[in-house]
């Protein structure tokens, strides 16, 4: 039983606002350096928020397709169109919940605006460009540990949601063991681990969504840091004429 | 800094076979009770194998349904017939994968049929009653720890794999939290926490695919082990007419 992981929040942040240095507060509840082998896992939303990628629901006007969608989907057109400007595709629409591919390529549920966590009348939207983010976010910290920026995902067949990794850095995101062998010396099928996602997963184990505790360290991940920040989350996406399992 | 998570791959387990005593086997390398709040991570193969729960390829006589989706996709007409037979519907089947709704109700891959790990000339199957293996299981280890079975799963909009759980006992599975409250004392939206599956997820990330290290211990999980089994991981599937994003 050597090695392992350790997982550990760190302590709560400050509520975050636009324009805030997000690796400053961090560095003040961790100013040690981060050790080797470390990643940072760190809720979208406090990224989001601190690089002004909220939206003021009072300053937007839904066009005749938001109009027509809330209709539809018994929703506010406000918000609608909120996730239209977020979305290059509507892969469904459905059941009050709308799965859209957003401009990054991502997909998830209402292009991942969210109403929670935040100040009555905004909402708050993905970060831009998350694995650029956490590329600044890795360069700011002390011992510039990997960084794996954070959201919650539906999945399709089954309850419940589960962190996934939208922006990474330092941190090996998928990992290609398609060609190694078996202990019977047969080559392995289909073996693409999604790392990143994983690290996340278990960085949502310690905090709970209320607590204020948008950073996590997980300890021991020697084997998927890398010194270059590396492609990043980018590569956990697949392409729209990849989808294997969509419409 | 209080808490977190430890999680640490208990020593390699021998090549299991049909009719070992699985429990046994991890007691021979975990003889201490378990510790309160801890989980057992299990690969579902090793559960399998013990169960029985293989198939002889050379016993199989493919119908033609199995020939005609083996020409489609480029399979082995045999392997087609293994998937049909774990099968209670074709979900899709497309660039040589079938994606499949299992007997228990799991969408995965070939239905979870897999051929690495075993010896040529067989395959393993998922076990027929997951949560009932995992109660058992955890009934028979010291400490009553929570037992995961779990299993890679592919994502329709993702690359790589990633664990989830197939069986689970003595673990909360979904945490509901719908009508909790956010920091601004706003209702939480759609927040059901998928805790079995990040547990699979972050047991992942100690061991190799091909290490022989199937039992990860995960210790930590306070707040989500019970004394009674609970409903295990049935309560993650969807059912096909629940579905949001399938066809």
């Amino acid at each position: 039983m050597t090695g392992g992981l350790q997982v550990t929040a760190l302590p709560p942040l400050p509520e975050v606002v636009p324009g805030d240095d997000l690796a400053a507060l961090i560095r003040a509840v961790h100013p040690a350096p981060f050790p080797s082998g470390a990643a940072l896992v760190v809720s979208h939303k406090v990224v989001s928020k601190a690089e002004g990628a909220i939206v003021r629901l009072a300053d937007v006007v839904p066009g005749p397709r938001a109009h027509e969608l809330a209709a539809a989907l018994g929703k506010d057109p406000v918000v609608v169109q909120v996730v239209l400007d977020q979305s290059s595709e509507i892969v469904r629409a459905r059941r009050g919940v709308l799965i859209c591919r957003t401009h990054h390529g991502l997909v998830a549920a209402h292009a991942g605006v969210d109403g929670s966590n935040v100040d009555e009348g905004w909402c708050v939207t993905l970060p831009a460009d998350p694995d650029g983010s956490a590329r600044a976010l890795r360069d700011a910290l002390p011992g510039r540990p990997a960084v794996v920026i954070a959201d919650s995902f539906g999945r399709p067949w089954r309850h419940g949601q589960a962190e996934v990794a939208i922006g990474c850095a330092g941190l090996v995101a998928l990992d290609d063991q398609r060609g190694a062998r078996d202990r019977q010396g047969q080559e392995l099928q289909a073996t693409q681990i999604a790392i990143a996602d994983q690290v996340a997963a278990a960085a949502d184990l310690v905090r709970g969504k209320a607590s204020g505790q948008p950073a996590v360290l997980v300890g021991g991940l020697q084997r998927w840091t890398t010194a270059e920040h590396g492609p990043g989350a980018a590569s956990l996406r697949r392409a729209a004429d990849e989808d294997l399992f969509g419409a």
